[in-house]
């Protein structure tokens, strides 16, 4: 381990987010469920196979355009559950609460997980509350997990992905991280652009409708769908090519993102999903996509080859080719 | 409700946070897994009663005499599923770390739970991390999130009280909350008090060898055995005599009380577990749990009775009777 104290971008999700699991964590915890490191832990029970998640929510500020800490919460678990062509069944829910937080201000929050779960079909049947003294948090912090099960025949990982595989996402890259930081920055209502925070269950179950046989299904958040499709080309040991002209991005996130310095790339998303398919499948699940309120925009947006394994190749519009590294460091902190 | 703010208290495990579940989370989340509010969730997936629990974790100092935060975190999600009767399979682990933690530290903490694991036989397989900036947490919280199964026949709940069952405590009270006050103090090396942290499932699995008839197990945590047996008189709408003669606690502990001030009724522990059983199988489970490392001081302290529902009376040792009522207030913050 290079590094002495934890740093912000061990917890970018990027490159020293993923040294630090297998520097720290892998060592200590490993076993089969776990190595695998996909966002959920597949284990059985008798008679059951099982999806299991976590993730803990820090976002600031807790208010955003289109979301909440507690939306983001729900949906957050729901989704890696989901992305494991589970069926998210039922959440835990943790809080951790600073002192003096109001209490009009918890119970918005928490309405606003009630409606996120419910428009995701689950329920949040048990939880836990830590209060700490003032200045020993941050406001509010919210630990979700969650449990599914995942029917036979589904075997979704991020170690599937073939070459010639076709990479769809299911609408427009980086909302939810712009729109974090438009609040941030006070400029919000002038912005227009809100969180994509959404529960993406129902559209994997459509799309499994079409097909079992999606290989990998991802949702870009922290590190943004650059590093997403990072940890697949790894995973798999494939490359990914990605076509800059079909990349779906809204101008106004772009005209944010060029003015505050930000790569769309690299931005999170929390409604977003990227699934890599077979290519015979690739239209027909498309078309499904786009029949579905969290997929209208979907689009192809690239390829898995067999050169560059590991790696993930942008073609520019203007026909250049440069490589879209992991992260590395911390491009924008408590985006979630 | 009647706070416009969250209080310490309201994290106390006592009155104000059986308040904040009741009319704050209750209302927006309520169904049928959580109203029963044991600490776990009891759900079935097809074919398997599953359990599932949560837990975070902000004690402070994060290491102390018995153990650190990372073995609390552990012990305490595994504690949780054990006392539902469930056997612990699964954990999840969420961390929010301030900025510059000693990556040693971590690595400290980590091996403990991955100690601990291994002792109670269960495998960490999913887990996230977050880092927020210096000053916006203390250090280091953990939350873990777990699965158990519940074999047929076992229905262990806070609602099965009966008038005539016996209380049971698997030995001394107090150490942990004591200890870790100690530490706080700065009187950790003279006390001689340690935390009692430890994963009871195997315990659990022993008693439940005996019979399946156990009522209630439970473990009391923050607010202690006063606040938990409260809880119980209240959810199985019976009363509860305690024999002060009874109560194992140790020396040490009581005096560090007086001289600190605390009742160590409301003490927190963190491998203890109150179990209410049929009178005529008390003796042989009492028997059973003598014969266990973790059991080997365990007593018979009370019954359950009709008179008095939902309060807890104590026969002290002088003849007198005193309602010990639950915790109101916050005795010790983060304490687990």
């Amino acid at each position: 381990m290079k590094y002495d104290k934890v740093l912000l971008a061990h917890g970018s999700g990027g490159k020293l987010s993923h040294d630090l699991v297998r520097e720290v964590f892998l060592p200590a915890f490993g076993n089969k469920a776990l190595n695998r490191l996909d966002d959920r832990a597949e284990v059985s029970v008798p008679g059951t196979r099982l999806a299991f998640s976590t993730d803990s929510f820090v976002v600031n500020p807790i208010f955003f355009a289109g979301g909440d800490i507690g939306k983001l919460a729900v949906c957050g678990t729901v989704n890696d559950l989901a992305m494991g062509g589970a069926q998210p069944l039922y959440l835990s829910v943790g809080f951790i609460i600073e002192e003096g937080l109001e209490m009009d201000i918890l119970k918005k929050i928490v309405a606003s997980m009630q409606a996120a779960a419910r428009e995701a079909g689950v329920d949040i049947v048990t939880g836990d509350t830590k209060v700490v003294e003032k200045g020993s948090a941050d406001k509010l912090f919210i630990n979700t997990a969650g449990i599914g099960i995942v029917e036979e025949g589904i075997h979704i990982s991020g170690h599937n992905a073939k070459p010639g595989d076709k990479v769809i996402i299911n609408g427009f890259i980086g909302d939810h991280g712009m729109a974090v930081m438009a609040e941030r920055q006070g400029l919000s209502f002038q912005s227009g652009i809100a969180s994509d925070c959404a529960p993406l269950n129902k559209l994997v179950a459509k799309m499994l409708e079409v097909t079992r046989d999606i290989r990998v299904l991802r949702d870009p958040t922290r590190g943004g769908v650059a590093t997403t499709l990072n940890e697949i080309a790894g995973q798999s040991s494939v490359g990914i090519v990605l076509h800059e002209k079909e990349l779906p991005i809204r101008d106004e996130v772009m005209a944010a993102c060029e003015f505050l310095g930000f790569d769309p790339l690299y931005v999170a998303n929390e409604g977003k999903l990227l699934a890599i398919v077979p290519a015979e499948k690739a239209e027909d699940i498309l078309a499904v996509m786009q029949g579905e309120k969290y997929g209208e925009n979907a689009a192809i947006i690239g390829e898995v080859v067999s050169d560059h394994p590991g790696k993930v190749v942008l073609k520019t519009a203007v026909g250049g080719r440069r490589i879209v590294d992991m992260l590395v460091g911390e491009q924008l902190p408590r985006i979630c």
